[in-house]
């Protein structure tokens, strides 16, 4: 989503491969099982897109900050991706997921280790939960580990830590509430459901790192307020677009089989917006169906479409995004800032299925 | 096990509380399910016996640490006790265990929510599984946040991530390991389970608590070192001790069922020395009866004591408590710090079931 200067990526990439090197060392110092343990979480922590390191980057040059003259920066960037990480396992063990981007995760790679070893399917489940907590524990601590220790000011660190301490209470807030929105028969309300992805995903996805960066440049605590407000909106719509691209997304658009969010009857405020309309009673019959084929997941599809649900979640982006613009502009941000927020929501308007 | 002023006590119980009612005051304010793990969360630190931040101010004041004048020992203290909650309810979660103290846990909690909230078996699995991933990892964080702004010297922060970085990763190890080896037809060696029993609970509870109080009062390295190996061999006595407590002693030793460890089939260093002796295929066929009920237990507890496993156990603790007070005598520890060791080592040796 964002450009970054060559040696920007490169700090970045170095600064998190000294932390998960660290731990692979250490993890491998303390027995065969440990050793597997490391390799898994440093697996788990590789190969992601590093949208949240650079949104760090990206903010601190936004604020007039110099990257050659602020080594704190590349550890604080860094520690995003590695709670970033912390929150992925710990989700995929929540959700029963063993695989991510198509190869075995920590509780994957943990159940074949149990089978292997000649246990039951009941061990296989033990072992890899086990693991997957394990592992997140080992992240989330790495993270908050690199920012205790990164050189930066004492009150860069306290401010650091404020954010942080927001980041991990709000993201459980909103794993849990993702999670019993699952259970019941009644579907949440709209409003509820983008509260969710809010506390679950944009605030430490977007607003976070983009106010750690803005801070260790020096920028001032309106400056902050107007960035983190429209990088809270900046994270809802790429959220709503990520829902629809797992409603109506192609397989090169979605990266996995098409339409896996009605496969999985996902409760996304995309199906909430299609409840609000009088065809809900057929779309429901529709959604009922589709995880037994893509014959059934078209049929929804085109349902969800005629009832006016897809243009609804795209103008909501739209409006999202329009409001993350404004309060750049209201705030008079500095221009670098004002370009970083436009480049953001340009992108997230890029990734809605058409 | 160890007797602190009144002052210490009221200075780790008021530390513990700012931290507590802080992390329940924020989670209600993010929703209602979020109140609900934050109370969760909170309850899951509250009612222990705070051994290990009452270690860490005692091994403070028997290296003449001066506890009117260290604000930042109390923080660090609370951390510990955090620390451990964080693992007891991911120990809690891997264990499928639903109540702890009789009381149900994080996770018999939000069982119990998510059936009252119209959820079947599988929601209420779920819904266990997802709050006590979150309390856990809300505890670990607020734990290293704690150390990470407290008031202590930079370099005094450095040393207590070194130790709180070796404390998280070395349990991890210890509770992957502890998880593995219950899985297979063979029972472990003697000495992977008492290696085990010191990486999962032996270094963060005795070992690191000691020294990060050593630290902060200023202990030279070797005096540190000499501690933390005392520390660690009298954390592996604490360890067998409680085997043969969950094996042999009564419900008022035990303060549960007597017989705990046999009724669950577990595989302590006891039962692996058992299976040294030449009587094993007696013992084993009796702890195979033994989750049947008291005649069982009653009967496999015989079987064990008549091998000389009972025995060997308790010439294990004591020799592993000599080595302790080997190690204090070894180093030239001030007397203080000699006579502590001392304390906590009769302690240990007080708990061993007659």
């Amino acid at each position: 989503m964002i450009a970054l200067s060559a040696v920007a990526r490169h700090e970045i990439d170095d600064a998190l491969n000294v932390a998960l090197d660290r731990l692979r060392i250490r993890s491998a110092a303390l027995g065969e099982a440990s050793a597997a343990l490391g390799e898994a979480t440093v697996a788990s922590a590789t190969g992601g897109k590093r949208l949240r390191p650079a949104l760090v980057v990206a903010a601190f040059e936004a604020f007039g900050g110099d990257i050659g003259r602020s080594p704190g920066l590349w550890r604080v960037a860094a520690a995003f991706e590695l709670l970033h990480a912390a929150f992925v396992v710990h989700d995929d063990l929540i959700d029963g997921d063993i695989e991510r981007r198509g190869i075995p995760n920590v509780v994957g790679r943990f159940r074949e280790r149990a089978l292997a070893r000649g246990g039951d399917a009941a061990d296989a489940n033990l072992l890899g939960a086990a693991a997957a907590v394990l592992a997140g524990d080992l992240l989330l601590f790495e993270a908050t580990r690199l920012i205790a220790t990164a050189p930066v000011t004492a009150s860069q660190r306290a401010a650091l830590f404020v954010l942080l301490d927001d980041a991990v209470l709000v993201s459980a807030a909103g794993e849990l509430a993702d999670v019993e929105q699952t259970i019941g028969a009644d579907l949440p309300p709209t409003d509820s459901l983008i509260r969710t992805a809010r506390d679950k995903t944009a605030f430490y996805s977007f607003q976070a790192p983009l106010a750690a960066g803005a801070l260790l440049a020096g920028a001032s605590d309106d400056e902050r307020a107007a960035l983190e407000s429209a990088g809270s909106a900046i994270g809802v719509a790429f959220q709503l677009a990520d829902d629809l691209i797992g409603t109506f997304g192609s397989r090169a658009e979605a990266g996995r089989e098409p339409g896996a969010d009605l496969r999985a009857s996902k409760r996304t405020p995309l199906i909430a917006m299609a409840a609000e309309t009088e065809y809900w009673p057929r779309i429901a019959s529709a959604l009922a169906m589709a995880p037994t084929g893509p014959i059934a997941i078209a049929h929804a599809q085109r349902e969800l479409a005629a009832s006016g649900a897809r243009e609804r979640a795209v103008e909501m982006i739209t409006d999202t995004l329009r409001s993350a613009r404004g309060h750049a502009a209201d705030a008079a941000l500095p221009r670098d800032a004002v370009v970083l927020l436009a480049t953001l929501a340009s992108a997230v308007e890029d990734r809605i299925p058409r």
